[in-house]
């Protein structure tokens, strides 16, 4: 049963949701990635939300550039959490897309990580996934004890 | 026959979207005023469009302010001419409204205007009106013409 | 007939402005695409939009970059509307012409499209034109439709 | 079980913070509010997050304004999902929270969500508890329908 | 002989250029201060310029808000030296009038001072006359240590 | 005898100065270009401008980037008008050099002019000089009207 | 002997700059305050630092605002630690005087505090003499204890 | 005995805080370079802070991008000075790091110097050190005579 939505607003905007893919995929979730716009295809988007919702699905990550309102759409039409992911496309370098996703009207939150960061949507996504499943919540534990050492390994390197 | 429908994404946005309603009483134009929101109000925001575009109208005036996204979503479901006014609410005074209201992607224009000035809303529509209409279009020649009187008489009291 | 005027304020601006010239292709509108300054060129820009106005033209777009006045001084010299798209020359990467062609003062309105984005400029346009044109309205209706079904051709090869 | 713990990086802050109280209560949800900085009494900080963590708490809200790290920081100590709420105190509005909340390194994601937004804080915590709650999750499409309502009745009072 | 012209952009600009003309005063400049659009009265802003440069004017100060094109405007019409103030109206707080007056193309310029800073306008008008005028020449060299003299009479209060 | 000083910040600014220096080639004015810092050699810098002022200078132009204070110190030591060029040097694109050439206090102008635009800064200079010179005002109008008909050649070669 | 200088830019700034005599009068540091000038100013404000140098001074601290040289320009005359304290005099709010007081070019480095932060400032200076005083370095560890402790006490009246 | 640790918060990070390594070894202060990072290895950046404070180590400086909390959190750990330079990593150039670093609450004050400028983090550290070591106190007169001189050098090269 798929967990997780990836829905990257363009094909252009693929490259840069797949960080997410990755840590999804490195942590055993189950996802879908697809392409969908809040302007272009509204309703394909609004039909991918709904079955997805409907089927079980429990996070959707939303990955835009420009006056991004593909999260706020999404979020719209799902009671799930849904992830924004500000993509640095065009001259102002994502200060647009990250408005534009983070500052939601009271009653519709948007889950913003940083510009470009689709890695930390995904484990984001993990996170929430984690707090009804034991087995996700040793693996993040295990990711940051990774992550600590990693930082070792390398300052280690230095001397 | 409504030819302009002003939508305001709240009821506190009412007051900004003062000036549109004046500049169209002004000029003799047939309009509506209401509010819904892209987030709040998702399918009541896709039938007034639906609606208002069935029944002939014309241009569309969207305020919206934060991550303004109503005058995005409304330009997605109509192919009319879609004007949006960001609103200066919040802490980030209308940036955040701006960008959220004119970086939109290829392919869905909406024809911003400065920060709160439904006023220019207003006469952009008048405008877009008189492109098919003489007896406007000399309004608005009237029009600049009392603006520069205006100027000329606030001049005159200065000496 | 000329329906809309395209002004680019230098000539290393035209390549900017080839979406616009694409899109009213696309649709069959006439148009007429020219270089002039604001500042370099006052006379011969007002020049053109009388003689554009004269003439039964109905849409103006200019396509300007840093301290941007061009859409602000043709929108002072014509009662059409007028489209301002921002150019990101220079190192504020188009923030400047953004707010110099946006925050128009009451009176004088600028629609203003997105960064760069002449693409959108010219479906403005078409749009404008197309509130008095049903054949134009019909094209844009299937031209949402092409968006959209873009939009699915690119999701269905990703699986 | 105390299932969100918020954390205001002060007290001066608290009332920022009510809004995410506000919607916890409406949903039922058990929440523990407390103060504590991520500078000032940083071991406190680490405790806090290690008993809530361990007492089998889901999700921790924190406002904080200025260089805000108290997100970050307890993200670093925390696997659960942690929501970041940044404040507008100081000149520059919450410009500087909104940053040095949701620029993460990969590895360590922040939900962050709007300037001052704290019932939209709440309301992300609900739906990620929601995630494993059929209940929740029903009172979250009520939830939405009521926002829809309320939109519709202010429209009505319009005319 | 009217040395110096201050134009405001509107009546309500009228205080904000207060500082321009007290430093004339002082320095015993004679000067006209009057009120003109670039946008609202394009006409009679084109005639102030060019009757003020054949009677003889030296230096122009404009002081406008929001997308201030007064003083590229009035640079366009004129050989002299352009003075422009940026003004603080509207949410944006005068950034926007300060992108607007400064980024001139090249061949265009504006002496772009501090926002709302009509003093220091006045100052560089007074300057500029100075650089053929020895006897204004020595005024400001005074005027210089009368300037050091106030911040010791300030600092010895402090004791 | 010298008429205008050019100061470069330090020698990887000369690049930038040099549309300066070609304006006042172009308008045959004798000129001097240097490099002094406000920060590494403040001594060099303040007998520069006593120098170039005991001689009967008449206006100093100053390219600086980042925390730009060239102009700022120089202007603290002359009386003459000083005119910043602010330079787009390091990761905030002269947005800093911008706002530290520009914010000046009362009772000290600097005459600043776009970014990295010191072909603006020699026009402004020449500007300055000609309100006592009939022969340079001349070749400014001139030159304006050979701005226009650049423009005009560009605008035929598109037909 | 006076181990700490506090430089006010103006009179308006003195109310500002209390944090930091709070803070060094808390410690028991022998400090002065006076009121100079980068630009009003400056020989004053060289022979302040010249002076304050000589007679053995550890730390200086200057406040201001707007293009904030002030900090820069002691810097430059001094080997001693500068440390700035951008204050949000004026509509930008104190962008303008951080950006003027941190960029600085290399080889003259200003410890820069955040916006109006003066107490951070007297900290900064504390910690800067306890380098080499370890009594005051005992005082400081006191005052960190004191400000966790301050939290706890704050957190405890919430229940 | 160390007296400067310089902590780059990735290996990635290492090339930017060359500068400061440079500085410290031509002023012959015994320092180290390691790597840690405020969120992936916490219990590291607390552990080296505490042993260098232990072992009569002096000043500490952090070198970090994005939400740079590095400095901060260090400074939280720490009675010392400590020094944070913000790196511009990411599209927004460090402006997210330079606020994160900066805008501190008040307590924990952070010497903040400007982006990527980690050679004048030495240099601070050196003046910090030489208020109490008269020998680096003369190295660092020398070390402004030279920088003035090498400016004198390269403008004798111009003529």
């Amino acid at each position: 049963m798929t967990k997780v939505l990836i829905i990257a607003a363009s094909d252009s905007s693929l490259p840069a949701m797949q960080g997410a893919k990755d840590i999804l995929e490195e942590f055993g979730i189950d996802y879908k990635l697809t392409i969908s716009s809040a302007h272009r295809s509204p309703k394909r988007t609004l039909e991918l939300v709904e079955d997805f919702q409907k089927n079980g699905g429990k996070v959707i990550i939303c990955g835009a550039g420009l006056a991004a309102h593909l999260a706020g759409v999404v979020a719209t039409h799902a009671s799930l959490p849904v992830i924004g992911v500000p993509l640095s496309d065009g001259p102002l370098k994502g200060l647009d897309a990250l408005l534009a996703t983070l500052q939601m009207p009271s009653g519709i939150p948007v889950a913003t990580v940083g510009i470009n960061n689709a890695k930390n949507a995904g484990l984001l996504a993990v996170q929430i996934l984690a707090t009804s499943n034991k087995n996700l919540e040793n693996k993040l534990t295990e990711y940051k004890e990774k992550l600590a050492k990693g930082v070792e390994e390398k300052a280690a390197r230095l001397t």
